[in-house]
């Protein structure tokens, strides 16, 4: 049968694409966003599985909005008023489909910062909307087109990764979040505030989240896939009640509920006393591979990269400023490494520079010094392709 | 925020509302679909918990398809030519959401045999999409009215559950799975067979799937909620590798994968050598309890109620003489019992005749017994109303 008209214009995975035809291979991946399995809560884990067996509770079907547990002990932990401004989904993913199809029709307009997360461009494609892109600066989104975009008005929200963004790898400044929460405010626009990275800090210090310094209507997605585990496909939309609601509709359709066991499992691992010094341990871990990552392109590749080395996150960005990054991304293959060009993070593939994102959470540093030789050797390349 | 479009028509659940309505009251209720929590098997799901607690491979990103190991054990267990004839899905509520997105678009037909399931209701309505009713007849949907629709043509798929239909109970006859598998080859309509109840079947013999009679397009849905836990949250669709292939897109965007844990312990479950006992001392309860129910009805009520005893699944479906359902369910309400009135299984709350959904599978026999004396009271009521 015909497909419906939503598919012809959403894309399956480039990331996802290239891992399973490198499966198998001797390649070291640059090019996904996994944190490493090696740094998983391993003991604190089994200890949930375990605690799990002695709770034979969580096994009936539960409330849409989540496990009662889990969602006072979140509601607890970020101050909230009510436990009715918590949804918990099967990932971040989904909540920000859930907030999608709770409110886009077809043909709306929304505004993004550009690059764009894949797996947010997928679900905008399969919404039949209109994405304008807002480009990136090293503070976060130019202020000025963001206004311009506003002000022709017909903006239904700003999607917006201030933490770390991927593929950026940008922090957003004070003063562009500052900037922005007026902006959105002024011209009555919601904000989603995607924010998986945000605890995964390295350096400087924490800013508020934008939603946070806003009057207006504001949605925060919040993730456990990288700091507990992506599995379990756990994570959560905080917000207004009333904004939640149509999503609590959507979500009882379109699944009932997320998992319970799995709900009481991330309970149990925010609870442990232990779960602050595994988050520690994950921040040193990946705090010293960027630095690894970002010395060795330096030292292997010096003025043919350009790159700021972000505070946190999963990604270094770097700008080629002699080749071509799709080419780059083939010779890179053949030389046993994966790596994604800039191309695949905006809808219509055209970035305007050349760029590839490099991810430096799942290798070992040796891995990571090894990956950069080869990054190297692929560009030496270039003249005799 | 103003909702999408989508919104408007879609209900929130009505049973839900009615659960949520009377949590912590003295009600004994017979409008849930739930299996009973107290036949779960509460060992080996322990046993599966601390099995995951050894099994640290399940917690990084998975394929979207599923966890290898169960897809690969379903596929065995069904004698399917390959794995990728199957997608595990959050549920088999989530399968049917994904074959709507990935085929329906607003204001496409389909058909579906009425009374509809509610949780499908739901999904039909967020998919701005125009229902034909086909009436439910003690054999299946009427055949002739079959026929009719689909001459019309434009019919994008027939959405059936022909094994123990929630709400009806019905189990299609022989002759009618070969009628509506020569009908929808020969209209080259694709049928959706959602079969959650098929195990559960306490009398008579087991007949084929209706796909199963097809040469034509079919894709079939399956849940573990009925025969293992519905908390889990772990279903499946099967069919073609083509057919299945844009529902992997939007799973993919949707929510990337269900949780590898909880696959793990469906796997787990599957492969205990103990799992075959457990279902036959589910059926022998349900079994049980469907004939409490159906004695204490008729010995309480006699006409007032007209209904068949079911061969399996979780519902009585009975047919009212001199009552009228809405005004009914409130009645009861009052004395202590849920009962779901039959026009919650319409789209437009229109079923020409009055009936009340009764689940036998939650509530104990002594319990199913105290429930039909509290309806007995209730109908008796009715004059002085």
């Amino acid at each position: 049968m015909q497909s419906a008209r939503r598919m012809a214009t959403t894309r399956p995975s480039y990331i996802r694409d290239i891992l399973k035809a490198t499966q198998g291979r001797q390649i070291l991946s640059l090019a996904g966003g996994l944190p490493d399995a090696q740094l998983f809560p391993t003991g604190l884990l089994a200890r949930a599985a375990h605690e799990l067996a002695e709770t034979p509770g969580v096994y009936q079907y539960g409330l849409t909005s989540g496990l009662p547990g889990l969602v006072d002990h979140i509601a607890t932990q970020n101050n909230l008023a009510s436990p009715d401004q918590l949804l918990i989904t099967t990932g971040s993913q989904q909540g920000l489909d859930l907030i999608s199809r709770a409110y886009l029709n077809p043909g709306d307009r929304i505004l993004a910062e550009a690059p764009v997360y894949l797996g947010a461009l997928q679900i905008f494609q399969l919404a039949e909307i209109d994405i304008g892109l807002i480009p990136a600066t090293d503070t976060g989104p130019d202020i000025a087109q963001l206004e311009a975009e506003l002000a022709k008005g017909g903006v239904k929200f700003f999607y917006a990764v201030p933490d770390f963004h991927n593929p950026t790898g940008v922090c957003w400044s004070l003063a562009t979040r500052l900037a922005v929460a007026e902006l959105l405010d002024r011209y009555k626009v919601m904000l989603i505030e995607d924010a998986p990275y945000r605890q995964l800090r390295y350096r400087g210090d924490e800013l508020p989240l934008v939603s946070a310094l806003m009057k207006g209507e504001h949605l925060l997605l919040q993730s456990f896939s990288k700091i507990a585990t992506p599995g379990m496909r756990i994570g959560y939309v905080q917000g207004s009640a009333e904004l939640l609601s149509p999503l609590v509709v959507v979500k009882q359709a379109s699944d009932l509920h997320s998992s319970l066991p799995m709900q009481q499992m991330i309970l149990s691992l925010l609870k442990a006393p232990e779960f602050p010094q595994h988050l520690s341990n994950l921040r040193h871990h990946y705090g010293l591979r960027v630095q690894v990552l970002a010395e060795a392109l330096q030292h292997e590749l010096g003025s043919a990269l350009s790159f700021d080395v972000p505070q946190g996150g999963m990604f270094i960005w770097a700008r080629l400023t002699e080749d071509e990054a799709p080419a780059l991304a083939q010779r890179c293959l053949r030389n046993g490494l994966a790596v994604v060009p800039g191309q695949a993070f905006w809808p219509e593939g055209a970035p305007g520079y050349e760029a590839i994102r490099l991810n430096f959470s799942c290798l070992a540093p040796a891995q990571l010094k090894r990956a950069a030789q080869r990054l190297a050797a692929s560009m030496s390349e270039s003249s005799t392709d």
